[in-house]
């Protein structure tokens, strides 16, 4: 991403400031309180405080002033080990620079708790401090749930560096290459790297027959044999040039028939779920046909159905029966219906479907591995 | 860990409970707010909330139901699906069994936003709620901080296998059989959980010398060589029944004299400080006499000396020049002085120490890994 990104998306930032007459923006990236807008707005990627002013100007105060060299975009620089690495100290100094009038709103990140609140209060009482949901990183969310044509690049890359492994893990699998969990999730942790991403998007997760009932097995993979008979979950992403990808292989072998309808009841979900996923469409209808297609069979799904994806892999929007969203043109939201059952095993089916002008497109290509 | 000591725990719990007058203590651990005092008082890993009476009695509302029956200790266990996955209905139905009288205190945990504080607030106005630093999970905590028998057995064994994939290491960068730094990192992980861990305790970092001089390099580790001439850094840990590990590994191969003499700079800062890691001693000390020897080169480091561990790698405490932890017997603690720059290269240290009553004892066994 060239630095022209980041002078726009925070121009829009000001413009939506100014309207709200919010006179700076604070977003802390941390352990425990990650949060992408700052790569979004600057392109630094982890552990920092970005202040945004009204002008759409920008005060970055990273952890690690050297990758900030190498990956940020912001006017001013000022490295947090000269606060002692404290955020109040940091955010503090960030307002002073911004000279604002009393009672100046400063629009703090909705994640910041309730301790930390009161403690910016001693230090900030002369403005008016603001800590809501319905606030500038819900507007700055909202810019980053509809992808432009040079995020939809990196995100199409990402998907096919995904597709590139899921086929490199089927000729293994098919082949008895790999045989325990552990050695297909090493496998993907090594190929993402070999095709160039930064990583994998969340931590894959493996589970044989005998642990695929649990949606999200714990731990993710183990040193336990992997495509033996039943029903087998593999869940992975790539994380490339900042983008998450997400998608679930079902791997199957030798299915008694209950796993077999399962399995088949899985994929005419997902396909009944595809036909809704258009513009316009709220996304709680897709949420409800898969729904109702399992309440037919005295079946419930333990989990939401889908949810958006970006920077983030978990980027904000869900697909549930009762999400208000809508879809539009230019979101990508994972589609995944899956059924858990603790005899007969898990499975579950999963790709990222790109909302389009006039319906979607599926980026990844997940597939029933059949051993 | 058997149900004993979940009981025991939470007795402890109450007792605070009855001297600060608080009626229910709320646990939450979810995605971006990770909280093992949810592990330490139940036995459940992820992504549940637990409510805690003052008779020490608890409901725990997990997302994983079929989880919570293998791993957790709880008198009432409700599935959070049954509150539409949403957390203050849940919390709500939690406070409504207590059958607790008007203006009792809920004590919340103070990594509670200010708008689910406000949200909860429109559900409880009859409660007093309490969100603050000062609370519950700082006294549960502070219970973690002093490792029993029984915990320390389970973080010598995690020390032990950290110690035996050290050793594999050193013998396989010997031979050349790991030239990159995704080898390194995907050799630990298999390794790690071929010795029956849960998985590593953090995303593995392998840095070679032309990453070495960023404190964290990101990404943890790329396709590109490893254990080429110069300083490289090695830092990861292991989680063994849910408790941490971590080391770093200095490996250093056809170093300049400018390489060697930060290297021997950083042992010199290490022996020094472990001679006090001592109890009763300020956790300061060692931090200061670490920066005095630093300065006196001219040299600063970039973060601190050490920090607690336990079932989170980072469990707390920190051991910095302002620290105002004083080490007591069964503390643990890593022990990590670096020194980065962007010509020289970084190397780093570390050990996990445990405080005894009169000394400390090293668990782990880092070493200079010469090539």
């Amino acid at each position: 991403m060239n630095n022209d990104i980041f002078v726009s998306r925070r121009k829009k930032l000001a413009e939506y400031m100014h309207k709200n007459e919010i006179s700076l923006v604070i977003v802390e990236d941390f352990e425990g309180r990650r949060n992408s807008n700052l790569r979004y707005l600057c392109g630094h990627p982890t552990d920092a405080i970005l202040g945004i002013f009204n002008d759409g100007t920008s005060v970055l105060v990273p952890w690690d002033e050297i990758l900030a060299k190498k990956m940020a975009f912001s006017e001013t620089v000022v490295p947090l080990n000269k606060f002692g690495r404290q955020s109040h100290r940091a955010i503090s100094e960030i307002v002073s620079m911004g000279n604002f009038p009393k009672k100046a709103v400063i629009d703090l990140p909705p994640t910041t708790t309730v301790p930390a609140f009161e403690k910016l209060k001693n230090f900030l009482g002369d403005y008016t401090l603001q800590c809501k949901e319905d606030s500038s990183e819900k507007y700055v969310h909202g810019l980053r749930h509809i992808k432009s044509d040079e995020e939809l690049s990196v995100m199409r890359k990402a998907a096919a560096i995904t597709d590139e492994i899921v086929s490199s893990l089927e000729k293994k699998l098919t082949a008895r290459e790999l045989s325990t969990e552990s050695d297909v999730a090493l496998f993907i942790e090594k190929e993402c790297r070999k095709l160039g991403c930064d990583g994998t998007s969340f931590d894959t997760l493996v589970a044989g027959p005998e642990r695929s009932f649990a949606i999200h097995a714990f731990p993710g993979y183990t040193n336990g044999a992997f495509g033996s008979p039943g029903l087998s979950i593999l869940d992975f992403g790539v994380n490339y040039g900042g983008y998450a990808s997400d998608v679930t292989v079902t791997v199957a072998r030798d299915l008694n028939f209950q796993q077999e309808s399962r399995l088949n009841l899985v994929l005419q979900a997902y396909d009944l779920a595809l036909a809704q996923y258009l513009p316009g469409q709220p996304a709680k209808n897709a949420a409800s046909v898969v729904d109702e297609l399992f309440a037919k069979h005295n079946l419930t799904m333990p989990h939401g159905l889908g949810h958006s994806i970006g920077l983030d892999v978990h980027d904000g929007l869900r697909v549930t029966p009762t999400s208000e969203v809508i879809f539009e043109k230019g979101m990508v939201f994972s589609l995944e219906p899956g059924l858990y059952d603790e005899k007969i095993g898990g499975c579950r089916y999963e790709n990222d479907v790109l909302i389009t002008e006039d319906g979607n497109e599926v980026l990844t290509k997940t597939r029933v591995v059949r051993l």
